[in-house]
């Protein structure tokens, strides 16, 4: 088969691999259907150091099962199913606590033996408690929506829920990426009535707008402090769903929530210490909050709101390429001339 | 009157002041039956620059109103009140969200021209909004645990309830200061059926016991994270309850906690940057909360427990002293030969 692998920061190639086969009595094969690049595929893009011997990239894909190992239940071959970024056995108590990301007989995609989701098909460990069976067929226009289940809806939902999004709250979503504008839908979802999107970038933002969002803020550091802090009076926001990672936007957070406030983080830190002391946090009573999204967890909560089409997450695909195309995907992500880009192998 | 004063590090006088006067139409003075020496309050005492100006001190008390401005509503001379930590109007948005230490209106005792509750009287203001009445007489028994309504109760309180602790959430209680044990208490009131106290003051873990606790783990640092991640078969406590305040007490729960748990400070921290990126907090889903504890927001809903005796949480006080042998109380809570002094004038 194809399958896409990282050389280092900029070296993205689509090269033969052997099939994946199964190992494990708990595993599945998937044939890709839809696969995707994520924003966080950028940071290995700007930062991986060169290497003779390729990574496997990609974690977001969904896809029909080509086979099974003995002890998979409740699947069969030829289902089409979704697989959240994260493997999980589903039954353990953090599983059933709904912390699918910290399974310990779970994983990531892309690590270890096991491969990437950037190719024609991959080895699924854990397969009965990761693959969720979608009740459509390989032709449906549903399918970019119902990838987005696999990461990027999941954690935009996962940083509004875990900020306890309701109609009584005021939200800030820092990040206009696929999983900013997300978080903005998910807000709308749970009730909330003012969602301020902090981006300025006008055809993300203008999405944003359809998703729910009642304000944008362009500016940033202090003067989209400021800007937020008019918009509500001085006061600040309920919640901040923080979907970038660097530290300005930590600042930022810390500079527009109100006291009692939450600052829901999705976006991987790409830093490890931060201010959290009576100046920052402790002193208005500020909780921070998220992590990387059990979106397992999420999708059949979810997944009735694509199949019936009140919410279109697959609206953040702007571009479509071929699996010989991902190198430009990526370059088109990387420049921002494309927001998120969706592969058909 | 008589009033505490701090002059540095380790000196504390006992002096004259002037009696507190009506500034402000929404005032009231209060002539003080019960105060006491907190945890906090030993922080200046290591480190208060000396200075010719003393330091009014104390932010506990509870007496009997001896005079109102004419816009107290609710209250009346001879009324016996206990104030929360930080005074409040009550009524603003912030204060309805149950955020009184943010209150616009509000502030802290002993600062700017409000003086310390370590003295024979103090001027009050947002009287109504503060002062919380006390059915009960001034011979009461219950006068000290009463008492702890004005923080250390209130703030074990705060500290289990940002944690969300329920009969489902196992806790563990770092520090056994008053703060720490009443936070004990407070999980056991909430529900929680397994309690771990991280304390070695065996009369202090002792006390701990008797309001709830489960275990003792008096070892500290990767001894004592040790010690918690075996009484809960390696996985970590869903809340951790941190009453210190100091960065080993906060790597401690960083190492405790579970996947998807939550850390609760009400200790002041000691440092403003601690990790919160991918190796601490983010990675496994952690909740980071808590601050200065809105003690009168809780204090309608503790003050039954207290009247009928279902919780004592005045046995924190083990010693009681003079307005003038208030030095002595100091150096006896530094030595830690006393848990908390209870300040009779």
């Amino acid at each position: 088969m194809r399958a896409t692998f990282m050389y280092g920061a900029g070296d993205v190639r689509v090269e033969h691999a052997p099939d994946p086969v199964l190992r494990e009595p708990t595993d599945a094969i998937v044939r890709i259907l839809r696969s995707c690049v994520c924003g966080s595929d950028l940071h290995p893009y700007h930062n991986l150091p060169a290497s003779e011997q390729g990574t496997p990239m990609g974690h977001e894909f969904l896809g029909v099962i080509e086979d099974l190992g003995p002890q998979v239940s409740g699947l069969k071959r030829g289902d089409l199913v979704v697989a959240p970024f994260a493997y999980s056995d589903n039954t353990c108590a953090l599983c059933r606590e709904g912390l699918h990301t910290s399974c310990p007989n779970g994983g990531f995609w892309a690590s270890g033996d096991v491969g990437g989701g950037q190719a024609e098909a991959i080895r699924v460990p854990q397969a009965a408690g990761t693959l969720v069976k979608l009740p459509v067929g390989e032709d449906s226009e549903l399918l970019p929506s119902l990838l987005t289940l696999a990461d990027v809806y999941g954690t935009g939902y996962h940083a509004a829920k875990q900020a306890q999004v309701s109609p009584r709250t005021t939200v800030a979503v820092i990040g206009d990426g696929a999983v900013g504008l997300l978080a903005v839908l998910s807000a709308r979802q749970l009730g909330a009535e003012r969602i301020i999107l902090m981006g300025r970038h006008d055809d993300r933002t203008k999405l944003g707008i359809d998703f729910g969002a009642t304000d944008v803020v362009p500016e940033r550091g202090a003067e989209g402090i400021e800007k937020v802090r008019e918009l509500t009076r001085g006061q600040g926001v309920h919640a901040v769903l923080e979907a970038v990672g660097y530290m300005n936007a930590y600042e930022t957070a810390v500079g527009i929530v109100r006291p009692g406030g939450v600052i829901s983080r999705v976006g991987v830190p790409q830093y490890e210490d931060a201010p959290v002391g009576f100046g920052s946090l402790f002193g208005p009573n500020i909780t921070l909050t998220g992590g990387p999204a059990p979106v397992r967890a999420y999708i059949e909560d979810l997944l009735p709101g694509v199949l019936d089409g009140t919410v279109e997450p697959g609206r953040v695909f702007d571009r479509t390429v071929t699996l010989d195309e991902v190198p430009d995907g990526y370059r088109a992500m990387d420049g921002r001339t494309a927001l998120k880009v969706l592969i058909q192998p």
